[in-house]
C-alpha cells in the first residue's frame, strides 16, 4: 500500500498561481491575516498530521472495527492516540470562533485541511467533522451563555460533538420525527426516543459528547415547523462546567456497515436524558439547514480526498507493475502498466477530475469567506447566491467522482485491488457512504434544481453561467497555450455552455407546468452543471500558466494535458445529458408503482 | 431483507415469444429434445433451488467467511448441505456431455441458469462454475482415457474443479508464469510452484478437487508458447478411480476480500505435486482460451444475476418507504418513495438495463448453441463470429451495468442500504469482482477491438450491424406500439446505428497507422456496442409483444415504457462516446509516465 502523501505543491499551485489567497484574504481583511507562506505552512503540517498519524491507522481501523462494550463503545487501537495529537496540534479550533478560542482560519483554506483529513482517515475524520458542525450549530443560533458553556471545550477537543437527526422511519422527511421533548420545572427538558445512523455517538476518544438532537415539543405544529433543537450532553455538568453524572443517554447498538468501519455509527436511545433548547423552539430545522452547506462541502471533500488517495496507489502501482507489451517504445516488454492507454485512461480521469474539484472547492471556500466578510453588498449577495446554488453540486458531484474515481483505482490493480492488503478497497466502501449521507445525491439534486434554481427564477444560474463564460475567454485569451487543438478544445467549451444556458432556459419554462420534469431531470441537471464547473476551473488553470510560480515547466504541460482530457474525453457528455433533460419525464412517470 | 425471486415469467417471456426457443432448438435438432412447458419446467425448479436452498445461506455466508484450518478450508455454515441439495439435483450436469453424465443442456437455458445462481449466491455459484469451466476443458482436450477417469465424478458433482492460472506476477500477461512441470518415469509430472486468487482451491464441498494448472515443461519456448495444462489432483486416485494418498498441493492462505467472501479464494502452492498432461505439451494457453468464451459469458451474467437481486430488494423497499410528498397525485403524504421521480430513474435505468441483458444473453447462448450443432456452414460460421465478437461485451458490458445497477439499487434505499442487513451492499462488493476477474474488462475492451475487430477485418462486426439494423426495422415495422413519441423513438435508433458504422470504420482506417488509437478508444467502443447491442434486444422485445402469450396488457405497457427508457434516457450516450472516440490517443498519451 502507497503511503498518502499531501499533494502540497498542488495545492499551493491552487491557492496562489490560480487564486492568488493572500491578496484576497487581504482585500477581505481577514482577521486572520494569514501571508503565503504562512498558507503554505500550514497545510504542510496538516498533511504531516494526516500522512504520519492518521494514515498509519487507517487499515487497522478498518479491520479492527469501533465495538460496543460493557463500558461503552472502543475506538480502535491507536485512535486515542491520534485523536491526542489532533488536539494537541489545536486542529479542532481551525475554522472557529476566535472568541471562544477557534483559531478562526478562512473556509478557503479549511477545504483542503477537510481534504486530507478525509485522504487519510475518513472514519477519523468523521468524529472530528461532527464536532466542527456542532459547533457552527452553536456559534449562529446558541445564546451567549449556551455558547460560553459549551463551546470552549467543543473547540479544544476535549469534547466532541454529534448530530441526531435521523429516526428509523425518517431520514429524508425529518417532518416526521417522533422524539419528544417535555419541559422541566427548570430550564430543562426531558427528552426521549431513539436516533440511527449517528456518527460519533458514543466512543471514547474526548471526556465529554454534545449531542444536538431534534425533538418536538408537547405544543409542536405539525411537520417540518414543529421541530426544535436540544443539547443533550452524554454527562451533564456539574457546577463548574465540569463533566460530572452521566445523562441517560446510551447507545443501543452499533450499525455495521459496508465502510467507515472505525467511525462509530450508532443507534442512539434517549430514556428522560436531561436536554437545553437551543435558540428558540420549532426553528430546529432552520437551525440545521443552516450549518448544511458547510456539511455538505465537507462531505463532497470526502470524495476529493479518497479519490486522490486512491489515484497516489494507483499510479505507483501503474508504474511499477509489469505485464504485457507497451503499445509505444515498448523495450521488448513485459513494460510498465502505466504505458498501456487504458490504464492511462482510467488515471487520466481520476486526475483530471480530482485536480479541478480540489480548485472547485477552493474556490467555493473563497465564495464562503467573501460571502461572510465582505463589505461589499453586491458581492455579499452574489457570494451567498453561489455558495447555495453549487453547494449541492459540490456535495453530490465531487462524491459520484469520487466514488467512480475509487471503482477505477481499484481497477487498475486488478485483482490485486479486490483484495484488502492494498487498501483500495477500503476506499471503495468508506466513499460509497458520502453519496448518501447528508443528504443523499438526489436529494441534492432536488435542492439544486427545486430550491436554488427554480424558486430563485434562475438568479443564482446566472452568475454561474456568467463566471463559466468568463472563465473561458481568460483561457481564450490566455497566450502561448500549448493545446494540440485548439479549436476543438474551445469550441467543446463553447458548445457545452450554449447547452447549459439553453437547458436550463427550457427546464425554467417547462417546470411550471410538469410537476414531474424537476425531479425526473434534476440528476442530470446536476450533472451538467459539475461537469461546467469543472471544466471552467480547468480554464482558470490554464490562464493561470503564464504566472505559476509552483509549477515547473513539465508540471505545465501536465496541466495542459490534463486540461485537454477533461475537455476533450468528460466534457462532451453535456451532449448526452441536454439529450435526456429534453426527454424529460415522459418514459420515468409512466408506469404504476407495481411495474417499477 | 427482500427474499430473491427467480423472474420466471419475464425468462418465459424471453425464451418463448421472444426467440421461440422450443422451435429453434429442433431446428437444430438439439439432443435435449425440450418443449416449451419442459423448458419452463427447468427453470422453475432452479429458480425453487436459487430461491430456497441458495438464497438463504448467502448473508450469512457472506459474514461467515471461509476459514482456513489445520484440516483445511471450511465453507460458511450451510453450504455442504447446499451443495448436497445441489449434486442431489443434477445440476452439476446440466450443460456437460451426456457421454460421461452430463444432461447436455443448450446454453440458451444454461444462461437463465446461471444468472438465478448468481442472483442468489454468487459465492456458491462459483464453485460450482469452475467445476464447469473444468469440465469444458477437459471435454475438448483430454484423451478418452483422461475424460474417463475424470469426468464422470465431475459432472457427477461428487468432485469439483478449479483453474490455475495467475501467479502473484503474472495475471493479465500469462506468458510470465513460473510454476514448472518436470516429467517423470511413468506418464506423471512433478509441478512445483505457487498461484494465487484461486477460486475454490480447498474447500470441503466435494470429495476431491481437481486442478488444472498452467505449468512451463524444462524446454518450453519462452512466453506464452510455452506454456502446458496438468490435471493436478487434490487427492491422488488410487487403483479403482477413488480418492486415495493426499497429492502434495496446499493452501497456503486465503485472500481477504472485499466480497464473494464464501467463495474460497486461495494461494496454492505445488511442491513437487503429481500432474497429468492434457492434451499436447504447450498447447495449454490456447486450451484455457478455447473455454475463455464460456467462462466470460458465465461472469457477465454474474452481473445480471447479482443486479436483479438488487433491484428486488430496491424495488419492494421503494414501494414501502414512506417519506415526503409525491410531485404528482400526492396522498398528503407521506407518500412511498417509489413516486419520486429520481428514484423511478434509478429503478428504471436498472430495470431496461437487466432486461435487455437477459434478453442478449438467451440470445447470445443461442449463437453458442447454433454454432455447435447447426449442419448450415454458413450459419455455422455466422454464429460463431457472433460468439466470439460479443463475448467481451457481455462480459464488461453486463458486469459494468451490474455494478452500476447494485450502486443504484444501493442508493434507493439510502442510509439502509450502507448497512449490511438490508443486503445490498454485499450486493455491491460481491459484483465488484466481476469487473476484474476472467481477464478485467478492459482487457475485454482490447480484445474486442483488437482481435475481434481489427484482426477481423470488421467481418464479425459487420454481422452485428446488420443484425442491429434488422432489428430497429423489424420494431419499426410492427403494429400497434403506444410509444410516446415514436419519430423520436426510431431517430434515436437510427443515428446510433449510424455512429456505430461511422465510428467502427473510422476505427477500421486509423488504427492501422495509430498504434495507441485501438487502446484509448477500446473501452468507449465497447460501451457503444453494448448499448447497440440492448437497443436492438428492446426492438425484438418490442416486436415479440404482437405474439406475446406470457404477457398481461399491463406487462406489454411496461416493456414499451422500459424501452423508451432505454432509448430516450440510456443509448443516446452513443453520441458522447462518439465524440470521444474521434478524439482519440492525444491526451491519453501525451504525458510521461511519472506525470500520470
Amino acid at each position: 500500500m502507497s503511503e498518502y502523501k499531501a499533494p502540497l505543491n498542488n495545492m499551493s499551485f491552487v491557492l496562489h498561481d490560480m487564486f492568488q489567497i493572500e491578496q484576497f484574504l487581504t482585500d477581505l481583511a481577514h482577521p486572520a491575516e494569514l501571508d503565503e507562506e504562512l498558507c503554505n505552512a500550514i497545510i504542510e503540517e496538516a498533511g504531516r498530521l494526516c500522512s504520519q498519524v492518521l494514515a498509519p491507522v487507517n487499515r487497522s481501523g478498518d479491520e479492527q472495527g469501533c465495538v460496543l462494550t460493557d463500558k461503552g463503545v472502543v475506538t480502535p487501537d491507536g485512535f486515542k492516540e491520534a485523536y491526542h495529537q489532533f488536539v494537541e496540534g489545536g486542529w479542532p479550533a481551525f475554522n472557529a470562533s476566535p472568541e471562544y478560542g477557534g483559531q478562526g482560519m478562512p473556509k478557503t483554506l479549511h477545504v483542503l485541511l477537510d481534504e486530507m483529513l478525509h485522504a487519510s482517515n475518513s472514519s477519523f475524520c468523521l468524529y472530528t467533522s461532527l464536532t466542527s458542525g456542532a459547533v457552527h450549530a452553536l456559534e449562529h443560533h446558541a445564546s451567549e451563555a449556551m455558547k460560553a458553556t459549551w463551546l470552549p471545550p467543543l473547540i479544544e477537543g476535549r469534547w466532541t460533538g454529534t448530530m441526531c437527526l435521523t429516526e428509523s422511519h425518517a431520514g429524508t422527511d425529518l417532518g416526521l420525527i417522533k422524539t419528544r421533548a417535555t419541559k422541566n420545572d427548570d430550564d430543562s427538558y426531558l427528552i426521549n426516543g431513539t436516533k440511527i445512523f449517528i456518527t460519533g455517538g458514543e466512543h471514547d476518544l474526548g471526556e465529554n459528547i454534545i449531542h444536538l438532537v431534534l425533538a418536538r415539543l408537547p405544543d409542536a405544529p405539525k411537520g417540518v415547523k414543529g421541530i426544535s433543537m436540544f443539547i443533550v450532553p452524554r454527562f451533564l455538568l456539574d457546577s463548574s462546567g465540569n463533566p460530572a453524572e452521566a445523562n441517560s443517554v446510551s447507545c443501543g447498538a452499533l450499525e455495521h456497515k459496508m465502510g467507515i468501519k472505525a467511525s462509530a455509527t450508532c443507534v442512539m436511545n434517549f430514556d428522560d436524558a436531561t436536554g437545553y433548547l437551543v435558540g428558540e423552539k420549532n426553528q430546529g430545522l432552520k437551525y440545521m439547514f443552516s450549518m448544511m452547506n458547510n456539511e455538505r462541502l465537507s462531505i463532497g471533500i470526502q470524495g476529493i480526498g479518497l479519490a486522490d488517495s486512491s489515484l497516489q496507489t494507483a499510479a505507483d502501482y501503474a508504474r511499477e507493475r509489469l505485464q504485457s507489451r507497451a503499445p509505444v517504445a515498448s523495450t521488448g516488454g513485459p513494460d510498465p502498466i502505466v504505458e498501456q492507454p487504458d490504464v492511462r485512461r482510467m488515471l487520466l480521469w481520476m486526475r483530471s477530475h480530482i485536480e479541478a474539484a480540489r480548485m472547485s472547492a477552493v474556490w467555493l471556500g473563497m465564495q464562503v469567506d467573501k460571502s461572510e466578510l465582505t463589505d461589499d453588498n453586491e458581492q455579499k449577495a452574489q457570494a451567498s447566491k453561489m455558495v447555495a446554488f453549487l453547494t449541492p453540486v459540490a456535495k453530490a458531484f465531487y462524491t459520484d467522482m469520487g466514488s467512480m474515481s475509487c471503482n477505477l483505482g481499484m481497477q487498475v490493480l486488478g485483482g490485486h485491488g479486490y483484495i484488502r492488503e492494498w487498501g483500495q478497497e477500503q476506499h471503495v466502501r468508506d466513499v460509497r457512504i458520502a453519496q448518501i449521507y447528508e443528504g443523499t445525491n438526489g436529494i441534492q439534486a432536488m435542492d439544486l434544481i427545486g430550491r436554488k434554481l427554480l424558486m430563485d427564477k434562475g438568479e443564482g444560474f446566472q452568475i454561474f453561467a456568467k463566471w463559466y463564460s468568463d472563465a473561458i475567454r481568460k483561457a481564450e485569451n490566455t497566450g502561448k497555450l500549448s493545446l494540440a487543438n485548439r479549436d476543438n478544445f474551445f469550441s467543446t467549451l463553447r458548445e457545452s455552455q450554449a447547452t447549459l444556458n439553453t437547458t436550463v432556459e427550457w427546464l425554467l419554462e417547462q417546470c411550471q407546468q410538469r410537476p414531474a420534469l424537476a425531479g425526473s431531470v434534476a440528476t442530470d441537471l446536476l450533472e451538467l452543471i459539475g461537469l461546467c464547473w469543472l471544466a471552467g476551473m480547468w480554464c482558470l488553470a490554464l490562464n493561470s500558466l503564464e504566472r505559476t510560480k509552483y509549477l515547473s515547466e513539465q508540471q505545465r504541460q501536465q496541466k495542459t494535458v490534463l486540461a485537454e482530457f477533461f475537455i476533450n474525453k468528460v466534457l462532451i457528455k453535456h451532449q448526452t445529458l441536454k439529450a435526456s433533460i429534453m426527454a424529460g419525464e415522459q418514459s420515468i412517470m409512466a408506469l404504476d408503482d407495481e411495474l417499477m
